[in-house]
C-alpha cells in the first residue's frame, strides 16, 4: 500500500487547516481512497511563530524551492499565492521534478494555468486547483467529472465574498459603502488591502478558470471587462430594491457566436432570481448545460475550512489519480476561442446621474439617450437638500457602446454633471 | 489507447438518450478521458418499435442475461429498475463476470447496494450509480470526492420531482391536491401509477444511499419513518403559508447521539429558508460537513437529460477509473450505525382537526394536549359551512411519542374527530 508524501507550502490560516485536517483524518483518508498520506515535509518563514499546534521541527524547511528535488515527495501543496515569484518558481520545478502540485492560488492559473497543463501532462502529474474558486464548493470537480457528458454553454455566480458580503450589509443594514468595508474587516472578511475583492480582479480570475474548464478553451485572462463594486452606493441599492433587483457582483462566461462573452461587474438581477438571495460571504454558480440544464452550487466562498476542504479534496484525486487533465481535457485538444466583442453586448442599463440642480439637465439627459436611440423604462428623480440631486435611469435595451457613448458625452459637461454611474441589468428569462 | 466496450440494457426515454449522446459524444468524451467509447450492445424487449433513431441491428441483444458473459463488454449499463427480476439478476452476474456496472436504479442499490459494493471490490470493477439519487445533480460524486475531507454530520433535501411539482402547484395556484396530480400526469411529471413517488418510497431509496455514503454507514433502509403527501390538503398549504411556512417533502439524515436518524416526511419549513424556494420538478441537496459547512446543490431531479448526464458521468469515471468505491469508502470500512428511535424526535408540530362542529371540542383538544405536556403556538379555527370545521395548531417543541399519543386518544373519539393530520415542522436555527 503506496504512502503519499506531502509537503505543504505555506502555514497561515489555510495551510495550518490543512496540516491539522491531514493528520486528524489519517484514517478516513485511507479508507476512502485506498492510500495513506503522511506530511513529509512544511515551509514556512517562521519555524518559530506559535501557531497553536506542535509541528516536528524534522519536517521543516526553510526554502520552498528546495523541495522539488527532495526525492521522496510526491505532492507539493502551494498555499502562498501570486502569479509570480516564489510561487511561479515552485509551480515550473516542482512538475519539472515529477511531483504532483495542488494549490488554491488562483492569480498563478489564471495566469500560467495553459502552460502548466502542458508541462504536467508531459510529466504526468496532476496540477489541481479545486480551492482556487469558490472556496469550498467542489465546483471544478463538478464540472470536470459530473458534468463530463455535457456541452456547457453558460456559466456565471456570486464567486467572491468580500464583496457579497459587502453590499449584502448595504442592503439589509443600509449602511454605506465604507462603513460595510469596514465591517467587513473587523468580521475578517475583507484583507487588510481589499483592492483585488473590490476591484473584481479575483473575480475575474476566477471566471477565467471557470470558462477555460467549461468550454474547453485557452484561458482568456485580459482584455475582457473588469469592474468592481467601489462605485456603488447605498442609493443605487435602495433604487434597485424599490424596483425589484437587487445588485450582486457577477462573473460571468458565455458562447455566443462561436466566441467567449466573459465579464466581471456588478449587476442589476431580478430579487426572485434563486442567486439574489445568495447573502452575505457565501458563494454560488450557476451552470447550464446540455443535456444536464442548469445546476446549480452554493456553499462558503472562502475561509480556511471549506478552503482546506477543497485543497485536501485535490489531494485524495491525486492518489486515486483520477484527475490527469487539469482542465478537463487534454491540453492539446483545448480551443483558441475569440472574446467576443463587449461593445455589442445588448441589456437593460441602470443609470445614475448626480446632477447640479439646474433647468434642463433631465431635458439635455433624455435628449441624448434619445439621439442615441436608448429609450427609458423607468425615470427617478431624487430630490437633494444640497444643490445636487440624483436622477436614476433604468433604459430599454440597448447596446453597450451606445450608452458608453452616452456617458461620454455627458461626462464632458462638468458644469451639470459631477457623476455618472452605470451598473448593468441582467434579467433575460433564462438565467 | 483503450476502446470501452457499454451495453445498455434498456431503451426507453433515459436509456435512448444515453444512447444518443454516447454517439455524439465520442470525440468530446475522449478529449476529457483519453479513452475511446463504443456501444457495443443494447438490450430492450422490442427491437422494431419505433424509437425516432437508428439503431443497428448487429448490436441488438433479446435478452440482457446474456451480456454478462460476453467477453468484450467492458461496461453494463442497466436503465430497467426494479430491486429485483431481472434487474437483481443482471446486476450479480455482471460483477461477477468482471464487468463494471453503471445504473439509475434505486431500489436496486438501497436494497442490495452493501452487498454489491463487497462483490465489486472483490471482482476489481466499479459500481456506480449518481443517477439514482437527484436526476442530474453530481451529489454523490460532490459528496464521495469532492468532500472527502469531511466528517458530514447532516443530509436532507428535496429528492422527489413529482411531488414537490405537486405541493408547488398547491401553493402557488390553489388547486386540490388531486388537480395537481392529474396535471402532474398530464405534464409527464408524475407516472401512470405515482405510488412510489406519493408515497415517499423513492425518497426513501435515495436517502438510504445518501445516508450510507455520507457518514460511511451499512445502508439503513428499512424501518425508519416514511411518510408521503397523500395526506395534505390545499388549507394545510395555506395555512402553512400564513404564518410562515412552505411544506415540502424532505429526506433527511444526520448523526445524533452516534446513531442514524434518518426519515422522509413532509415538512413545514420556514419560507425564507434557501431550499424552501426550490420549485417545481427542480430537487436540492443540503449538506453539512466538517470543516466545509454547508453546501447545496440544486438542478433538475428527473428527465432523460439529466439522468443521461449523470449515467455518463459514471461511465466516464469508469474509464478514468477513479472510482473503486461505490459508497465513497472501502466496503469493509463502513460502520454498522443503529438508527435513532424516532419516538425520540423532538420538534414543533403542525396538527389540523377536522371535527364536527359541536360545543366542547376544542376543549377536549386542549386539555388532551395539556395532559401530555404538549403546549400551543398557533391556534386556529377554520369556519366552514357544513357541520364540520378544521381547527389547525401549531405546538411548541414536544415528543413525537407525545404526539403520537394525543393522535391516538382523540381518533379514539370518532363522534368528534373526523380526521387528524399531523405534519411535523422543521425551522431548527441551523439548516
Amino acid at each position: 500500500m503506496k504512502t503519499y508524501n506531502i509537503a505543504i507550502v505555506g502555514l497561515g490560516n489555510i495551510g495550518l487547516e490543512v496540516y491539522k485536517n491531514l493528520l486528524k483524518n489519517k484514517k478516513n483518508i485511507l479508507d476512502k481512497t485506498g492510500f495513506k498520506i503522511n506530511v513529509s515535509h512544511v515551509c514556512a518563514k517562521n519555524f518559530k511563530k506559535n501557531r497553536g499546534v506542535s509541528i516536528p521541527k524534522k519536517i521543516w524547511m526553510a526554502n520552498p524551492l528546495d523541495l522539488p528535488k527532495i526525492k521522496n515527495i510526491d505532492i507539493i501543496v502551494e498555499l502562498i499565492g501570486g502569479s509570480d515569484g516564489i510561487a511561479k518558481k515552485l509551480v515550473f520545478a516542482s512538475i519539472k521534478n515529477g511531483k504532483h502540485y495542488v494549490t488554491a492560488n488562483k492569480e498563478l492559473i489564471a495566469k500560467h494555468g495553459d502552460k502548466l497543463s502542458i508541462l504536467a501532462e508531459k510529466n504526468s502529474v496532476n496540477l489541481l486547483f479545486e480551492a482556487s474558486v469558490a472556496g469550498g464548493i467542489p465546483i471544478i470537480r463538478s464540472i470536470k467529472q459530473g458534468l463530463v457528458a455535457n456541452k456547457i454553454k453558460h456559466i456565471y455566480g456570486i464567486l467572491n465574498g468580500t464583496t457579497n458580503f459587502i453590499l449584502t450589509e448595504m442592503e439589509k443594514k443600509g449602511s454605506t459603502f465604507a462603513e460595510a468595508l469596514k465591517y467587513a474587516k473587523a468580521k475578517g472578511y475583507a484583507e487588510r488591502n481589499p483592492f483585488a475583492d473590490l476591484s473584481g480582479n479575483d473575480v475575474a480570475c476566477k471566471i477565467s478558470i471557470l470558462s477555460s474548464i467549461c468550454f474547453g478553451s485557452k484561458i482568456l485572462n485580459k482584455d475582457f471587462l473588469v469592474e468592481g463594486i467601489s462605485n456603488i452606493e447605498i442609493l443605487d441599492i435602495l433604487f434597485a430594491k424599490k424596483i425589484g433587483y437587487r445588485i450582486k457582483l457577477l462573473g460571468i462566461a458565455e458562447i455566443v457566436n462561436n466566441q467567449i462573452k466573459q465579464r466581471v461587474h456588478p449587476a442589476l438581477i431580478p430579487a426572485d432570481l434563486d442567486i439574489a438571495n445568495i447573502n452575505g460571504v457565501t458563494n454560488a454558480v450557476v451552470v447550464d448545460g446540455e443535456p444536464i440544464g442548469r445546476t446549480i452550487y452554493e456553499g462558503a466562498g472562502a475561509g480556511k475550512g471549506p478552503t482546506a476542504s477543497s485543497v485536501i479534496s485535490d489531494i485524495a484525486s491525486v492518489m486515486v489519480g483520477n484527475d490527469d487533465f487539469s482542465f478537463g481535457l487534454s491540453p492539446a485538444a483545448k480551443k483558441n476561442y475569440k472574446l467576443f466583442n463587449f461593445r455589442q453586448h445588448v441589456s437593460k442599463y441602470y443609470l445614475r446621474f448626480l446632477v447640479h440642480d439646474k433647468p434642463g439637465v433631465l431635458s439635455i439627459i433624455t435628449s441624448v439617450l434619445a439621439k442615441n436611440k436608448i429609450s427609458i423604462q423607468n425615470l427617478l428623480q431624487d430630490p437633494s437638500e444640497s444643490s445636487l440631486s440624483n436622477v436614476m435611469i433604468i433604459t430599454h435595451r440597448a447596446m453597450e457602446k451606445s450608452i458608453q457613448g452616452v456617458i461620454k458625452i455627458l461626462s464632458k459637461n462638468k458644469k451639470l454633471f459631477k457623476k455618472i454611474v452605470m451598473i448593468r441589468v441582467r434579467d433575460e428569462s433564462k438565467l
